[in-house]
């Protein structure tokens, strides 16, 4: 904790890898490419999880669990309908270790034990779970089928970062089957608005909504609708995907369904998905110079409060004093932790709870006895006062909602400032090379993207819809018909 | 649904069988081994996952994430101290499909893309997770570590059974890291205790607790506490367990701290866990020849309405009725489904609330308008009758309650009733036959335990604490210090 935090003007990358590990968020384990998730992080995880948890079962859907292997030949029937799909994954080959009889104490791999067909480590479970769906549809009945899944999935990456790309990450992946293509696309659109409203009102950070284009679309989708984030340094980050995927997972494993006059047609299905990497998010939309910064409603906990004392004597008066209000907060449905390692110095505590973002700290001495005050301080500013204590309810109570809202006015501010349109190929190209987001006109076509991307490192973010406005490709000049989000992107 | 679940009378393996699938708890995969958990056995599980995970957290603990692979290597570490580790588990050798040249539209393994060290599939974490702890701990300030972690774990069976006994489940696992021996062994225990409370009066299944023997306990474990329940058909399931490892894995994995006066010893541990297998043990304890009965706390919804209709009309009058109901129910905490579906007929939907258990079902019909009644029935029982409008949500709620006792007693009785003392040898083995818990002596060796075990396919299920009652072994008439508890189990 002793070590210091660099600065985001002087390095943005390092501030976030020693940013990840000293707000014990999460670290490298032992094993290439894997994270441990910190119990800090994952309690951030966990108001992450039950918030969208209950907003999917408000809005009918259910939760299930799918088997963590898909066999090899699973890939095959989806590879079909979907060619770019990634092959880079972890492969179930053998059942069994055994003692190695040269080498005591050492294991190796039975050979007897080689699997008849390989097993995958989920990357995604679209094949596995529509190798379900299957046997649960056969009439209109059947449908919608509306589940969720929580749960670990593993994709072999080889440069990895924490939360951002790792390996084994986690998320939820949603799953849809129903019976007409204009249904699956209103789910698609409910999810992606679902998701929208969630990463504003309860993470704090603005976001575009839009479609992919085709080069940057999930494989074996129709439509890929996403939410793109913009980062302090001037990246985008994709925060969620929902997908449109047609009949192509249904004509992949022969799912087909009776409607009431027993004609027999294939199933329309979307998928999307959030993963921890929206812990990456967090960190670089809210983070500065001094560490985490946590909105209140995904702090584990919003109110610390610290006790500065010399004796166990000092410590009981003070606990004594302000026991009232603790019960007070925690009445009113805040959550708080009272401090009082007597192992750690007070400057120690207010640097730990600094770096790890917590909302509002209140500090309380000898002399705020004397004087019925307290010092409380909000994170997101820096600033702190002495209140009355009679006043700190009240206070603790505005700041919750007052920093929450806060984070994200700036950073929607700091989407606006960054936000720039783009009426050449050079100006384009300029201000790529100043960080945000360029909204130019784009002839369509995978080509034109392609040159783009190569020349400036910058790709489509997203298409905005229903957003006719006509005009030139500031590359080839041909027709567009509206201007799309480019920027750099993690 | 029209298919007539298998009678336990007729054949009790087979009845859990048919049981699992009809109540849409889970099915086998594609993937052998590996179950697909449905919506409705998966909200009982997200049910018991709450309630533990509260139970965990008002205990001091939190939860954190560990990577789903194992490096080979760290199981060799391990192997030092547990020579009876399985090793059937999934081998992870390769992390690269690629396209078949020679069959187009196949995939196979690229061998250029072999490990160097292969990751096993987490069988459980110690090893991962005390390779971690080993750069955490330092000195007695970072002690106690109380971590859980809620995750899917592999192990290659041979013969697998939904719940029972499948490759992959859902569970939880603690791992705790102590200063001192006393403070591991209350950490054992505090577990064992919540445990047992928990199977009780949430699950309404009544428990044994006490400790494994030499043979039966986890091959990394010093002292193994485990929670033992009584199936119907009078075999024993092991509902849980919690170990005092000792300081075995710190010694395998060199994990040292220095207390107060900067002395160096290594970490005292803990672990413990339950798992989807609490699910069956759910299923034997209240399942009847109707289907799933399920204890209130447990079911994803208490009270399901049923309205009996012949038009629209109908319904929207029987709607109006009962909607006071549905509301003052909900305003009450209690969960209630109201089943409008008009493509199914009452009596299909009463079946189907039978096989699931859902504890309280009300039917309302154009009658019960005319005579302002309601027909109430209570699935433990298979009791109905008919009520006022307005006693109704008084019997609802007395049955919520009634019903979660009742189960309980029942199980309670169950116990008793096939709890037997086997004074002789000869005795023993016919109440083995009879199923149930024996008592009864034993000499303490592994010797005399393997020939029961021949002889009869019992095993020690547990050793009661504390209870000295000393006597001599019914096989070798060597002295015992108590008798202990002996059955066939799953």
């Amino acid at each position: 904790m002793s070590k210091k935090l660099t600065s985001r003007q002087e390095n943005y990358s390092k501030w976030y890898n020693e940013l990840v590990v000293m707000a014990d968020l999460a670290e490298n384990s032992s094993v290439r490419g894997c994270m441990v998730i910190k119990p800090y992080g994952y309690a951030i995880w966990e108001k992450i999880q039950q918030e969208l948890d209950s907003k999917f079962k408000e809005t009918g859907h259910y939760n299930a669990y799918f088997p963590l292997f898909v066999p090899k030949s699973l890939f095959e029937a989806e590879e079909k309908n979907a060619e770019g799909f990634a092959k880079e994954c972890a492969v179930v080959t053998h059942y069994r270790l055994k003692n190695d009889k040269e080498n005591p104490g050492k294991l190796v791999v039975d050979e007897n034990s080689k699997l008849e067909e390989e097993l995958i480590v989920r990357p995604t479970s679209e094949a596995i779970i529509w190798r379900t769906y299957k046997n649960w549809i056969q009439s209109y009945r059947d449908l919608p089928i509306l589940l969720n899944q929580w749960a670990n999935v593993v994709r072999w990456e080889m440069r990895t970062r924490l939360f951002l790309r790792t390996a084994e990450f986690l998320w939820q992946e949603g799953h849809t089957a129903h019976a007409t293509k204009k249904e699956a696309l209103a789910e698609t659109k409910l999810i992606i608005d679902l998701y929208a409203k969630f990463v504003e009102n309860f993470m704090g950070i603005s976001v575009l909504s839009g479609l992919k284009s085709d080069s940057e679309r999930f494989a074996g989708a129709e439509e890929t609708y996403c939410i793109e984030s913009l980062m302090q340094d001037g990246k985008a980050l994709q925060a969620g995907t929902s997908h449109f995927l047609g009949q192509n997972f249904a004509k992949a494993f022969d799912v087909k369904f009776a409607d009431k006059d027993g004609k027999l047609d294939h199933v329309w299905a979307t998928s999307w998905g959030v993963s921890t990497r929206l812990m990456g998010a967090l960190i670089m939309s809210h983070g500065d110079d001094h560490g985490l910064v946590l909105p209140p409603k995904l702090a584990p906990y919003q109110v610390v409060i610290v006790p500065i004392f010399k004796s166990d004597k000092e410590l009981t008066e003070i606990s004594e004093y302000v026991n009232p209000l603790i019960e007070q907060i925690r009445k009113n449905g805040y959550t708080v932790k009272y401090d009082n390692r007597s192992n750690h110095k007070p400057g120690y505590k207010f640097n730990e709870y600094e770096i790890k973002g917590v909302p509002i700290r209140i500090a309380v001495g000898p002399r705020d006895l004397q004087n019925k005050t307290l010092e409380v301080f909000r994170r997101d500013k820096m600033h702190k006062k002495v209140l009355k204590f009679g006043e700190v309810f009240e206070e603790v109570s505005f700041l919750i909602d007052d920093i929450q809202n806060e984070l994200l006015r700036a950073s929607k501010r700091h989407m606006d400032d960054n936000t720039k349109v783009a009426s050449s190929y050079a100006e384009f190209k300029q201000m790529i090379e100043d960080g945000g987001f360029v909204l130019a006109h784009w002839d369509g076509t995978s080509e034109t993207e392609e040159k783009i991307k190569k020349d400036t490192k910058a790709t489509i973010r997203c298409i905005p819809i229903n957003k006719k406005e006509p005009g030139k490709c500031m590359v080839t000049g041909a027709s567009s018909e509206c201007k799309v989000f480019f920027a750099r992107s993690y």
